[in-house]
């Protein structure tokens, strides 16, 4: 238990390192009055948006909290809400610090380019650290918790429901967030365009725009509150599951205890990289923000090997020792380190291929800018051809990263090479919510009238935030990858262990073989859910920017005065109205992966005759929706993300610059790509999840209806 | 043997009624001097593309003939060929009435709109019944020549290669046809409006434009001979492979012979229905065009079912008689009827589906024309938006029929749906192949300066072909869908069958279970290929197009008498560049489904250093494809297909009508849709399809290897 306790230490460290360095941005100065009250405007409208979002989130938590009480006891519905709540409260904090560190690193970016990257880094990994350290604190406290004063074998089939309980908590605040998020952020951004930039010919982030709080409101409850509750849920199923996995391959054995407390330790020490990787983001002689934040977020990779290194010797002791499942599959120790650091490559690949894809640089993004010269048309053209495309190198990494953990330990290989990708979910979190606090500040420079060079200062800032916040995008589509096909093995390996509890005794092998129609039908039915839910999340974009648009036509048409400047428009009235449309899209959508496990395997039960038929359909659909959903989010993400670039590249003076044809043809492909990149792409991540975890409490619910019985 | 007699009869009578429909179409008038002379100009670009396409296949198909002949003898070698043959010929015939009709439906148009409907749709006819007859004949002859004069048992591996081999060489034609087809025609629609329309401001068919014959021609390479190669590839593949999973199946037993007949006669009495059915085109007292295209449609599917039914008493007598699989599934006779009545509803209910999603009277289409209005990035939001909703209802119909026919008929019951689908191919490329027909019709018009209601009779029947060839793609692919798991089950029945013969003797099942990770692998690398595929697609098209664009700027500046009307433009430059264009961009996305298993095999098993290994791979990885491709392919042809007629709606008066800026914006997506429906999406299809059947005859050609040693 001892590397619970060092892993609960190296969270709680986390959590003062984030109230330390919350300290000091909030030490900074936060400019003059104009500065402060456009700041504050963006605090208010966040504040409401995560009130409303939260009072719909607790009243949906709390009737499943009530299901997951009847169906898997009290045990298990404590743990849902420990997930649910500290997920709310990663995404509370991050963005309460969020919308403060925009308006400093405004002000302190009057002074140098470095103060202001140095506020908004800041910043950005305050929520990164309160991610990761909050995420471990709640798995390893419970863990603790179950084994220590409650009681209960590590592999008791209690311990086991609890974590997975514990990861749907985590996982539904998480698509709420995301998707509620990711609707208001690409509302507000596209109503404020179509009205602002291109009806009334006004600049980004012209305070006379009604929707311009909003669209600031909206980067911080997307890609910070967002993509914090994203990767808080990724990373509390995949420790989690990896812990249920390793309890149901090992089974009873000394060295049970110690290989399930390793990944909460791998977790813990890599906290301890990250904060050091956080203090090495410094410019460097040639200026380059991107190289300032690269050099973190190296320093907390390498750091990470020999430091996995010995928290495994720590906790295994002799490393050369053989590891043997159940299943009969022996391996030695040490392959547990080397799968960790298959986990660390596929990251650094996957981060190195997206910037490839995103990146102003490169081919892809040149060849969009370079289609954008002869029309709209060909702009969108080439960027869904690159969509497409650009799922091919990151599979083929998570491939490889499969096949190579899987020869060296077999599932539990695939799962420490997930559970040690995400273990650098602090770091890599912080280069996100840095993007956010920089877009603002390049906002609250606008609209508070400072001096042209600072907005000049703030831009380059901004302008590696989009840069980090794709790259962000492909390593949490790329690790919800790998956590989805552990927690896929997690339910294969709970029916082998469990199945005679609910009575099914067939050939698990004959029944999920490809062979069996039910399971294709079950991989069909899962490659339709990421479509059909990518549908919703397009569509709902469309009618909450549509419903933007008419408010702020109406606005203008209302008070004559905005535009000539002699009136404030009603910032408030459409942060409310964005805020309503929001929370009402992202519930449809965010039921459907709910209920589809469910209305499968009672559907296929029904129809087959057979309940084994439904499971082994649910098996199939689990896989469906990972194998879809791969590409979905993939091509979305990096697609947007190209589009985007390739509009600053033009804007960059290529092709004719700002104003040209080509530019314009460039903003549509950016318009197109933003419900790509920051709506559905992102949002199917915490679905293809949520998908299988209701499956595993599916199995679980059945187990106690059997025993009940 | 009587049956495949009777069904060659059938056959030689779809050749019968072409030749007779085709002589009656080429006594009507070709019209004045002018349109014989435009039309010539469209003949000569056909022919010269579809010399220089066939040369490449020759070329192509002659190498492939030589590694079939190595690896697999002489007898496949010789099926390959004859697929190869037959699957030209029905495309070289169609384009070749095609391309004589729509003059002769612009001068019958002057006449009446009646008269032109019947030669329009007479032409769609003779093509339509050539690709079923010359289908059903070279998979009636093959089996009647192998087990007549040829003396090999209905069930011998021999029969069972050569009728893969026929399906390969089908195969290859059609995705080389489909994929060339579609970029051509793609290039050349996209140059010449963003050239002639956009910069030179001139109308669609305005003959100053360089690249005008380039598109109408495009339109007979893309849809008739693109499309006719598909579906004879589909319908080859589709009964070829039902024949061989009956083989597979039934074993030894005096059922066999009738048994493997019967979707011989299916096919053969359907086109006799099909025959019918053309003869019920006519416009009713609304002069409905869509209507009287109907109701030869139903026509050609409720008489299909009396039809199938007597055919199957004919086959197999007493229809209460129990059949009996060797896997020791037992189900009465009628449930064949039964099935293949499933298959015909599919049919139906995917073709309404599909006319829901692309037709300007539903929500849809009306949603993205509606969207228009706020720009072109709305515009293409939502048309995304629509072509990932527009993939549930297709799946799940299918998923329906799967489950049906697998209940009343095991994986045979599939089979016999999916033949019975493919039955209707005459009659649903009859009102595919329509489509070319009347928009060239409408080009001559335009070109020859005929009257101006003349054109907008053109106009009508032009208009019911954007549906009709929407629709056909929603066929194409629901059958290719159909097919393909027909022919992983044959896979899977082969690997079961001879495994031994090729030195594989484990577990299928646990070879086969979700839980294999390279069977995962294999699902995600299947998954990929469309994405890859698709994105290479979409950047031909993009690629040609620019030449294109190039080519026709250049002769506008060295020829300024073309905008004047005093010189006329050089149209063959264009088509050979054209030409040269989509043959070159054709050859690498074409390897890649043919290599793909063949990699995939020999990688895995020296990966896992365990040759079963390879081959479950490979079977995951057609599994993968199908599923990932049978999504891309829907959202793609039917959120073409919306867009495609959004415009059209604004175009009717709709949201400002033509020159608005809604209309602007429809135009940008109708851009984006072109190479998505037309070039992609389509090619999907027998990119799923020869994935499949190469993975066939990789088991073959083991098993060749195997015996030889």
């Amino acid at each position: 238990m001892n590397l619970v306790i060092i892993a609960i230490a190296c969270g709680v460290i986390a959590l003062l390192y984030g109230i330390l360095t919350s300290q000091q941005v909030l030490r900074a100065s936060p400019g003059n009055q104009r500065m402060v009250e456009v700041a504050g405007a963006i605090q208010e409208g966040a504040r409401a948006y995560l009130r409303r979002q939260y009072t719909t989130i607790a009243i949906v938590g709390v009737i499943v909290a009530a299901l997951v009480f009847v169906f898997l006891g009290g045990l298990s519905a404590v743990a849902f809400l420990i997930g649910a709540i500290l997920s709310g409260v990663a995404g509370f904090i991050g963005m309460n610090i969020s919308v403060r560190a925009n308006v400093r690193t405004a002000e302190a970016a009057r002074t140098s380019l470095q103060s202001g990257l140095t506020v908004a880094f800041r910043a950005g990994a305050v929520t990164g650290l309160l991610v990761a350290g909050l995420a471990l604190l709640a798995i390893a406290v419970l863990f603790w918790y179950l084994v220590g004063p409650g009681g209960y074998a590590p592999n008791d089939r209690a311990v086991v429901t609890a974590l997975t309980a514990l990861a749907l908590g985590a996982s539904l605040v998480s698509i709420f967030a995301r998707l509620g998020g990711g609707i208001f952020t690409k509302a507000a951004d596209v109503g404020a365009d179509l009205v602002g930039k291109v009806e009334a010919g006004i600049p980004e982030d012209d305070p006379r725009n009604p929707a311009v709080i909003a669209d600031n409101v909206g980067d911080n409850v997307g890609d910070c509150a967002g993509m914090a509750a994203d990767l808080f849920e990724t990373y509390v199923v995949t420790v989690g599951i990896t812990m249920v996995s390793i309890a149901l391959a090992i089974g009873a054995s000394p060295l049970l205890l110690p290989l399930m407390g390793l990944p909460l330790l791998i977790g813990g020490v890599c906290i301890i990289t990250s904060i050091i990787g956080t203090y090495m983001v410094r410019l460097g002689a040639k200026e380059s923000i991107m190289g300032a934040l690269y050099k973190g977020f190296w320093t907390a990779t390498i750091l990470a090997i020999p430091a996995i290194y010995a928290a495994s010797v720590y906790a295994l002791g002799d490393l050369s020792q053989t590891i043997t499942t159940k299943g009969g599959l022996s391996f030695p120790a040490i392959n547990l380190v080397w799968v960790s650091i298959v986990g660390l490559a596929v990251t650094a690949l996957i981060v190195w291929i997206t910037e490839y894809y995103t990146g102003t640089n490169y081919r892809p993004v040149k060849s969009i800018a370079k289609a954008s010269q002869t029309g709209h048309g060909t702009n969108v053209i080439q960027g869904l051809a690159i969509s497409l495309e650009s799922t091919a190198l990151p599979t083929i990494v998570i491939i490889a990263g499969v096949i190579v953990s899987f020869q060296l330990a077999g599932p539990l290989g695939v799962a420490f090479a997930a559970s040690a990708m995400l273990a650098l979910a602090g770091m890599v979190v912080a280069l996100d919510a840095y993007g956010p606090v920089t877009d603002n500040a390049g906002g609250i420079a606008e609209m508070s009238g400072l001096e042209e060079d600072v907005r000049k200062k703030t831009d380059a800032l901004d302008a590696v935030g989009n840069t980090t916040k794709a790259v962000t995008k492909g390593y949490a589509i790329g690790s919800a990858g790998l956590a989805a096909l552990v927690l896929f093995g997690a339910y294969t390996a709970d029916l082998q262990e469990f199945g005679a509890e609910i009575g099914v005794n067939a050939d698990l092998n004959a029944l999920f073989s490809l062979s069996n129609p039910y399971v294709i039908v079950g991989l069909l039915l899962g490659a339709l859910l990421p479509y059909l839910f990518g549908a919703m999340g397009m569509t709902a974009v469309g009618r909450a920017g549509g419903a933007v648009v008419e408010e702020v036509r109406e606005q203008f048409r209302n008070n004559p005065g905005i535009m000539d400047g002699t009136s404030r428009p009603d910032y408030a009235r459409t942060v409310d109205l964005v805020t309503k449309a929001a929370i009402r899209e992202m519930i449809l959508p965010s039921l459907l992966p709910v209920l589809a496990p469910i209305v499968v395997y009672f559907g296929i039960s029904l129809v087959a005759g057979d309940r084994a038929q439904g499971l082994a359909a649910v098996g199939a659909l689990l896989l469906g929706v990972i194998v879809s959903g791969l590409f979905v989010a993939i091509s979305m993400t990096s697609g947007g993300g190209a589009w985007d670039n390739a509009k600053k590249y033009i804007e960059d003076g290529n092709y004719g610059g700002k104003g040209s044809e080509a530019h314009k043809a460039a903003v549509t492909g950016d318009t197109v790509g933003d419900p790509y990149k920051d709506t559905a792409g992102p949002a199917v991540n915490p679905m293809i999840k949520i998908t299988n975890i209701v499956a595993l409490l599916l199995l679980a619910a059945l187990a106690a209806q059997g025993a009940a019985h």
